[in-house]
């Protein structure tokens, strides 16, 4: 009977405030959808600043353009927070081409990328007969073939999973610890199909990590046409020898910075959420999904509500993070200076899926949290949002979860699209739409509002 | 308590059928995301037959091709269905330019399209001071500035609508009626601002229609960028002169089809089924996403029932309709050969709006039959389809819905980008990805496999 009282009596505030917050939502998506300037912020990023790796030339212009462009949107307060990053560099130009099969001579030039914070192969190149493994199991059953060798490893993205990055998931353990799996049996270098479902035949870069234990050998990704390509001239030829030639080195670590933005709390100013994206990319494009579509969002979420001149009651962080791509240095920096201060974090929100059309937000907090929030997807609906659900936060915002457990999100958008173009060459501005891009920051704003209003 | 009871006992039954239609639709997803052709038909269909529109060779190659596809699918019968198609031809390039602005001799050329079904300028051009309008509003204000004036309607896409077809809708009267309304006043020529949001300079064609109380004067779509042009021109100036030649005209009727397939029903075969898109496209580009898309998801469905050897209770008539864009003739003749057979139609899908990932249904039925189906939600969520929901089926599939009342429904896709290239040359296969449209004919094989066991 409590509970019926209860719900009988919320009920008309509910509904109330539900209005209230419905309306304010649609202010806030109708001054982003007419008025929005992260497409344009984009282009200048893409275009003017391009792919900006951490410890690059243009990482350090994307840091100025990021605090200059928050400053004009009407920051109250923006800064640096320095961090140290990791400096590798590609070097060169990655070549490979197959080089005989069976008995026949080729001189067929494959598409290959070096993978980020591999060794170069040296100027030589490394030339050796190819072993061609369909997964790590199998690596194991024939490690006593690998010594000497190149191993391709051509494990393929699963099209049975509607949500690609399952496949990702799935398949990037090859990307990250391929080359010393192999290195371990004798393997001179390394080579993966491409992380992706796509069409083309763009090669694919992005991180590895080497185990210290074993030779650090050169790591390429091939073009999906050429993974094919290989692994049917592997399976009829006995004998296909490939040679490959990347130039990739660290320099020493260098300085780099989150760039953050403030908008000061009207009540509990010294508690704070957070919302931001990454601001390095790869070198090898223009880094527009990967992550400028989420900076730009970060960017026009704070240009709205200081042109709305909404005052939230939390102190509302915008931060461009540095180092995402290969070291995750200026998300660590960011919850490790929190900590160092004491802060209080209520809520971290990430876009670093692609700028596509929102479908939801996966969240890394307990499920009373979860279920809390519910009654908000039908504010969201609207936009486009029609889910709330546990599956992890952003990488970025991670390290604030794990100091202080303080729930994090990321935003989910339709991100088909996505793995055709992550971490390669055509990851530019024109693979970008601008009305996705602005319903995604309309998304993250409405449920940036709602955080602030309501807590969580 | 009764209604308690039924809930009781009908729910253990209601979630085993669940179980496995679940199962059956996951099938069917697997089937389509491993094995489905539909991108690699829509590949063929787009770069070696293209544009397509009523009555050109290109549409005759499609029947045949669609006819031939549907075959090879493992169709139980395929036919064509004669019907008459109108011949509008562009009959030659379209081409504009500002002559001049107040003073000012210019000679800007400007990216115009003559509308659909317009008739052509002869081929000295017309030449005339611009009246620039934003509405019929102000068209009515002003009819007296309009004799021997172009009439320019610059009427916006209303970037805070989140469907973007709620824009097109409203927009869409200038290019239909614009130049009947300025004809009326003694306008010489239109032009209109391109129905769409969109970022680039393409000219958007698409069907107007005469009213023949009317001199039917010449009328052409302008790309946006020059559409804002013009417009700031002709603020600033007091004359601003165009000159503007299109060649449009009329050919005879000819003979066109409707290209069906038909799955037999093993139960109520007299009972029809009907999923379909649209073969013709506008003669500018190659018809991908306007309906190429909605094509090969049709075909596919037909392709992946037969691999999984499925038997529908209901026979599932797999219709190329002909003519939807400038007349809408395959439809009609759908409907009344159906009526003429006295058959049974229980139910028709159509996808037209564009191969992007599937977000719901919309429907032309009754509020019981809406709420019927909401169970099934559920079962489509996984594959991005959450609403099922009034609001209009596919053109196509009208007629019979008004012929019979037969229940009719369109897939809703993410289409924010439509209207980017909606009857523009940059509608090209390229623009299309494989799983976004694979996904299209998951979700649409999903509400059919239901429809086909439950009834509607």
């Amino acid at each position: 009977m409590k509970k019926l009282l209860f719900v009988f009596f919320s009920f008309p505030f509910f509904a109330l405030s539900q209005s209230a917050d419905s309306a304010f939502i649609k202010t806030m998506a109708d001054e982003i959808l007419s008025n929005g300037k992260a497409f344009e912020n984009l282009r200048v990023l893409t275009k003017q600043i391009g792919g900006r790796l951490a410890g690059s030339p243009q990482m350090v212009k994307a840091e100025n353009w990021g605090a200059a462009t928050m400053r004009q949107s009407g920051a109250d307060t923006v800064y640096m927070q320095e961090c140290m990053v990791p400096h590798w560099v590609r070097g060169g130009k990655d070549i490979a081409a197959i080089v005989s099969a069976g008995d026949k001579k080729q001189s067929r030039s494959l598409a290959v990328l070096a993978l980020g914070n591999s060794s170069g192969s040296g100027t030589k190149g490394v030339t050796a007969d190819v072993i061609a493994v369909s997964s790590f199991d199998e690596l194991e059953k024939r490690k006593n073939e690998v010594k000497g060798k190149i191993v391709f490893y051509n494990y393929p993205f699963n099209p049975t999973y509607i949500r690609p990055g399952q496949s990702y998931g799935e398949a990037g353990v090859y990307r990250y610890n391929g080359a010393s799996r192999a290195a371990k049996y004798g393997a001179v270098g390394v080579m993966i199909r491409s992380l992706t479902g796509g069409t083309n035949n763009y090669p694919h870069t992005g991180a590895m990590r080497y185990n210290d234990s074993f030779p650090k050998i050169p790591a390429v990704a091939l073009g999906l046409e050429d993974a094919e390509y290989l692994w049917q001239t592997c399976s009829k030829n006995q004998n296909t020898i490939v040679s490959f030639t990347t130039n990739g080195h660290f320099l020493p670590d260098t300085t780099g910075h989150n760039v953050i933005a403030e908008l000061r709390g009207t009540e509990t100013p010294n508690e704070y959420i957070t919302i931001g994206g990454h601001l390095d990319s790869w070198d090898v494009n223009e880094g527009a999904h990967d992550d400028g579509t989420g900076i730009v969002q970060t960017i026009e979420i704070l240009r709205m509500f200081k042109a709305l001149g909404y005052k939230p009651k939390k102190t509302i962080r915008f931060v461009l993070f540095a180092n995402e791509e290969n070291g995750l240095r200026g998300g660590q920096k960011y919850a490790d200076m929190a900590k160092a201060k004491n802060e209080t974090h209520v809520f971290a929100l990430e876009s670093d899926g692609g700028g596509f059309t929102p479908r939801g937000f996966s969240f890394e907090t307990t499920n009373d949290k979860i279920e809390k929030m519910q009654p908000w997807v039908n504010l969201l609906l609207p936009y486009g949002a029609y889910e709330l659900k546990t599956g992890g936060g952003g990488a970025d915002v991670s390290p604030l979860n794990k100091t202080f457990n303080t729930p994090v999100a990321e935003l989910l958008p339709d991100n088909q699209r996505y793995f055709d173009l992550h971490h390669a060459a055509n990851d530019v501005f024109e693979a970008v739409n601008k009305r996705e891009l602005l319903l995604g920051a309309v998304n993250m704003a409405g449920l940036v509002y709602l955080v602030d209003k309501y807590g969580l």
